[in-house]
């Protein structure tokens, strides 16, 4: 699949003391770029709620922050689907920092889990959002 | 009433890029205080939604920063019931930076609405929460 | 002065356990908007700091929260100048939510100082700054 | 090492419209713990970069989601050094929700790197703060 690519820019609220976008902030980030993937695609979280009873949950994240993201950057988040399994989607993410010669701040590997709404175990994606993902695979 | 005090410690998630404490972060404070007032009282949140259907919102704020916190400082918000009507309470609130000298930081007057949770609509503070404040008022 | 509208989306990050946009985080979003509208005049405040060493900072607001946003909203930030003296701003900042229908949902009066980044102290607005904005005024 | 606990209440601006705690401040969570446990070592951070040009910065971080927090939940935060090299420190951090019969939350290996705090490249951990850390483990 073709990565999907979402901008952020970084504003006061994104960083810390230290003059830096604050570690935790880049989850967000990374969320962010998920919902729009999703809206992408056609679905929003809301209908999905709504309509299918599903949520979506993130299960497990392993992240490497490489190098800092500063106060004003324009950052890009690329998202790539690595596997739809029954339950579950795993995405590799990463947060490059925008310009002529792009720089990597962040990598991350994200489980997320799909999700009954009313029960908040765990359930089959359904197979209309399942298609989507593997029409763009 | 006597005003009621809570401590709060200032971490790198609540500064930013200019090395004080994020301008929108006194508002957790405040509201930290004032769910740890209302827990003082005897009621905790989530079991006035259970059982009562409360819940509380705020309404409208009017405050001034006065001096910035810095990251590691101790605080003490100071929180006072002004007025108890019908259906909202009226909080003054402030920052205030420990130490020999404690000094004001933040000064707010905060308005918060007793609402219905399932239509979240205005509706009149239950009897046993207003006996409560005026105990203590 | 003509209006300067940002758009926001809200993300699961704003909202809070009662379905709704955490209040704190109307006061993000209104300073996205006014990081977006300096530069739309021009401005970039890592530059600011660098060359003028002038950065800003939220002294006083007065906000009223009118009505809820709720995840996935689409929302507008309307921003004014209401004044602009020697050493601060007074912006009216509203949050719509777009749509045929546009609510207004929150409403604020924001008060920035301009300051000195060395000694964090007041100091009158560069004429260079004044002089955009009164252009646009 | 014995661990480091360290409690945290879960309050609105934690949660998100799902009505757990959004999972990017469990993050936050956990750096308030080890802030709170390096304190309790003796070292104050503001400290550290005034005197010794020190700061930690989290290079790396692997994270289990297993059940979510909710609203007014009473945490704790459990700290353990998994290893202490000779520019970083491996941390062991779990999230447990209080009670009777404590749950795990959520589990996370840490990374945190020591830096330089002038040029932001790493550099040894001080022998001052290495000695402390072997002293307790």
């Amino acid at each position: 699949m073709d990565a999907f690519v979402w901008p952020v820019r970084v504003y006061y609220e994104d960083t810390d003391a230290g003059g830096l976008v604050y570690h935790a902030n880049y989850l967000k980030f990374m969320e962010r770029a998920r919902t729009e993937w999703l809206r992408s695609l056609g679905f929003e979280q809301n209908a999905l709620i709504r309509e299918l009873a599903v949520m979506f949950a993130v299960r497990a994240m392993q992240i490497d922050f490489l190098k800092p993201a500063h106060f004003d950057d324009a950052l890009e988040i690329v998202t790539r689907v690595d596997a739809c399994r029954g339950a579950s989607l795993l995405f590799a993410q990463s947060v490059v920092r925008s310009g002529r010669e792009p720089e990597l701040l962040c990598r991350a590997q994200v489980k997320v889990a799909c999700l009954d709404a009313r029960t908040l175990r765990p359930r089959p994606i359904p197979d209309k959002i399942k298609l989507e993902i593997s029409d763009v695979g």
